[in-house]
């Protein structure tokens, strides 16, 4: 999983336990792909006051996840879980059942994956 | 879900954001069954004061979930997962299919239930 991803998800998982401002900046950031310079910009701040909170904010998720390693765990069980949908998916290819579909689609619901 | 079951997960999820001590407590009380007087005993502290102890944790378990709602989150997901699974189970036993099997078994690692 590449940082952007990472980060995210940490931010998914934890973010409620940042301060606002932090939350706001690496919302940003990492999931509206604003640049230090919109957000500094945006909230007439410096770039480094910018960068600064959200290296922080970095550092408060990583802390939280080093401790209570859930996102590890979702991402573990994510591969799993998709790859049983493969298993459905491949199956439905192949017999036709209303009861495949009913598991594919709580499957989806759970991974939020493509599933067709 | 019971309160022991519901604290139990609490202490999974956000156990090592607790103290040493309120940790230790909890997982003695919620889950080895042992009772405060034995606890105080084992520790050579009051019974009072292994209560203020555990109440107090579960204080702090309680405002982590209230922020981060993840085990809320994942007995939601649980329930998807264990219907998924109990389709699965029906459709092996009409159809014997070793693609079934791998499912089930990679279900069964992520929801830890019974399947047979």
């Amino acid at each position: 999983m590449d940082k952007l991803g990472w980060i995210s998800l940490l931010l998914d998982f934890y973010g409620p336990l940042l301060t606002d401002k932090q939350f706001a900046y690496m919302e940003m950031y990492y999931n509206n792909d604003l640049s230090l310079g919109e957000i500094a910009e945006e909230h007439s701040v410096s770039r480094q006051a910018v960068y600064d909170i959200i290296k922080r904010g970095e550092k408060i998720l990583e802390e939280y996840e080093n401790k209570l390693g859930l996102v590890k765990k979702f991402n573990k069980e994510r591969e799993k879980l998709n790859q049983v949908a493969k298993i459905i998916a491949e199956l439905k290819r192949n017999h036709k059942n209303d009861e495949l579909d009913r598991a594919l689609k709580l499957l989806a619901e759970v991974v939020e994956m493509e599933t067709r």
